[in-house]
């Protein structure tokens, strides 16, 4: 049977064949044509976040992974020093990221199955001035955890300190206000809650940051600075931009917008998040994260605590059935993920816990009893 | 009329439908039918270099700079010395990259209507031992000229440097054989000869060199060791692939497979670039190179002497008669550039060479009649 698998994957996920036939036109790079399609894609981006008068927003080739690391380049000087809040595989490799480039990082960790604390990140900022900036994963997609955004950038603004946001798997889904709160820079990607195909990512940059960046970056790939400044005079990308990519982002924005901008997509994702936790718990699945720490993002599952249980198996037995499942991230814990972001509804995610039942069945294996570990103050 | 423009850009180009319809799937890129999708592409790859001894081959998401960017960045030590064969606006290109990341680079500049000398790469090696390095781009898509890189892989070989290949618009058109050359790296990219879409890139680096490059890189997105080493543990990128560009690229290597490989393709442009140069010929167009140093990968023409010319009207004059030219990028000479290269045959091209004429009618210009300016030897 030739019907695509539904990707229960945080990036890629599933898009709608709308976004897809976006794809099916070539695009000269160096065209008005295809100037004006980046120019209503940026401006689309803005307007998400409420973001028009405080920042530009700067596209960029490549994973989300290359954004960050390109955020980071740019903002924080040769002689700043980046504090890592860190919950999460994705916070470790910003930590990685910036100290790699030569960057003085601090990474400050804690437990994954709680939220960074606004008291701690208050705390470190206020022991060490020499801390330039802040890096923050909104969504930490490990776990699915869901950091507090608004606290943090009110301390950091405060202390005098600059913010840069990982809101890779948030934007879009999870409310922004750009003129309810600063950062000096946020970072996000096509693949994710907008629902785009991956292989670019843009990030926020605040105007009156971007001003004092032209020269910070190591890296000519990575300097947004440069691609900015050239953008705004061309309207073009300085290097050949993944022109099916774009044209896929504005297909999926436009649809974005009819469906009713971040409201919305939230509420999908939060109706997809229902169906599956509901369904999970009902053949005896546990969370890693305690429910209120949960997020309609991504959602990590104990995996069953049962000899039977083999998460190659399981996978292959979701897969034959439809359903494409996400290995857990967490180390202590066999875990796996399922993500309810993608061009999916609460139908597809119905499917999708049964799927997950009759291959539990199929196996012989009952869901996992195992107990939650417990978060604890940051180092 | 919604008949799409024909591109006679260098990348993107056009492409066939059956290679833009391949993106009509979402991929998992975890799953295992991904992994395969990417091993066959990989593997295809070294195959039209004869590369499967020598060579790994490193995909990486992003456009050919940051190909060339992680190449250099992986396989030039922080202790190296890159001497940098410039004879265009890749080749300067080439030169900020590697001097932004902190790697010491000497720019050795000629003229740009003349190929690289061997003989003076011979002399600037011998006269600097501390010279680790050469980079040099194959075909310089500024012009169009295609420098020797057997004569200049020999030299580099007998007096024990690198050589870092820059053959971003030659790969898979014009011949290189790994097995008669030695280079230590080599860059291209989805979106040119190979007729994929733009996104990615890829560098071959040679298999005693790549052992020696973990640590060089000061960037985790663009570290080719790291990426190497993670692919060949777990057949999976770091980093999310764009996996519709990926898909894309597998099925216009099924069609460069079946249309007879590397010496098709060349057969193919080479009459596109007969058409094109005869047909502007007797337009009274004359190249800016030299005929003996023209290829059928991208023609520069030097534009009408003449003051109702103006690249603008002329570019969308072609443009309403369906073809996309592309600038020039020299800055002593007026000119404009035709790509012999996308899935295009002689047919498109006499059209393109016919609307070149109706819009010259209709700008009332009569074609160039300016002197080519002369080459010198390297400073
Ligand atoms: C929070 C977060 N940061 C960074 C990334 C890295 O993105 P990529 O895999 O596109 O490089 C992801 C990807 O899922 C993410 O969820
Ligand atoms: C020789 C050469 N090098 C590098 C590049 C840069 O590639 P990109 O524009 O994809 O970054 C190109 C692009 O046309 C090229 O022709």
């Amino acid at each position: 049977m030739d019907r695509d698998n539904i990707l229960l994957t945080p990036g890629p996920l599933t898009t709608t064949l709308r976004t897809k036939l976006a794809m099916l036109k070539d695009w000269g790079s160096w065209d008005a044509d295809f100037n004006a399609l980046t120019a209503r894609v940026r401006a689309g981006l803005l307007a998400i976040l409420n973001a028009q008068e405080s920042h530009a927003v700067v596209p960029l080739q490549g994973s989300g992974t290359f954004s960050v690391e390109a955020a980071i380049a740019t903002v924080v000087p040769r002689d700043g020093h980046l504090l890592v809040l860190d919950n999460g595989a994705y916070c470790k490799r910003m930590g990685r990221v910036a100290s790699l480039m030569g960057r003085r990082t601090t990474i400050a960790s804690r437990a994954e199955d709680a939220p960074i604390e606004p008291a701690d990140v208050e705390r470190l900022l206020a022991a060490d001035s020499s801390i330039t900036h802040v890096g923050l994963i909104h969504c930490e997609t490990g776990t699915g955890i869901v950091n507090p955004l608004p606290e943090i950038a009110a301390i950091c603004e405060r202390l005098g300190r600059g913010l840069i946001v990982d809101a890779m798997s948030s934007f879009g889904a999870l409310p922004i206000d750009a003129r309810a709160l600063r950062f000096d820079a946020l970072v996000a990607a096509s693949g994710k809650c907008l629902e785009g195909v991956p292989g670019m990512g843009f990030v926020f940059i605040r105007h009156e940051v971007l001003a004092a960046c032209a020269g910070n970056s190591h890296s000519l790939a990575m300097d947004l600075h440069d691609q900015h400044t050239y953008m705004a005079r061309t309207g073009q990308w300085r290097f050949t931009p993944p022109t099916h990519v774009v044209a896929a982002l504005a297909a999926a924005m436009d649809q974005y917008e009819e469906e009713g901008g971040q409201p919305a997509r939230l509420a999908r994702y939060t109706g997809n998040f229902d169906t599956l936790v509901g369904g999970m718990a009902a053949l005896g699945f546990q969370t890693f994260l305690a429910p209120e720490h949960l997020s309609p993002i991504i959602v990590t599952f104990l995996a069953p605590d049962d000899a039977r249980y083999d998460f190659k198996a399981f996978y292959a037995g979701a897969k034959a059935r439809g359903f494409m499942l996400y290995p857990g991230k967490l180390t202590e814990v066999e875990t796996f993920r399922v993500g309810c972001i993608g061009a999916i509804g609460r139908a597809q995610m119905q499917q999708a816990v049964d799927a997950v039942a009759h291959t539990l069945r199929e196996m012989g294996v009952a869901p996992a009893r195992t107990v939650r570990a417990h978060g604890g103050t940051m180092a």
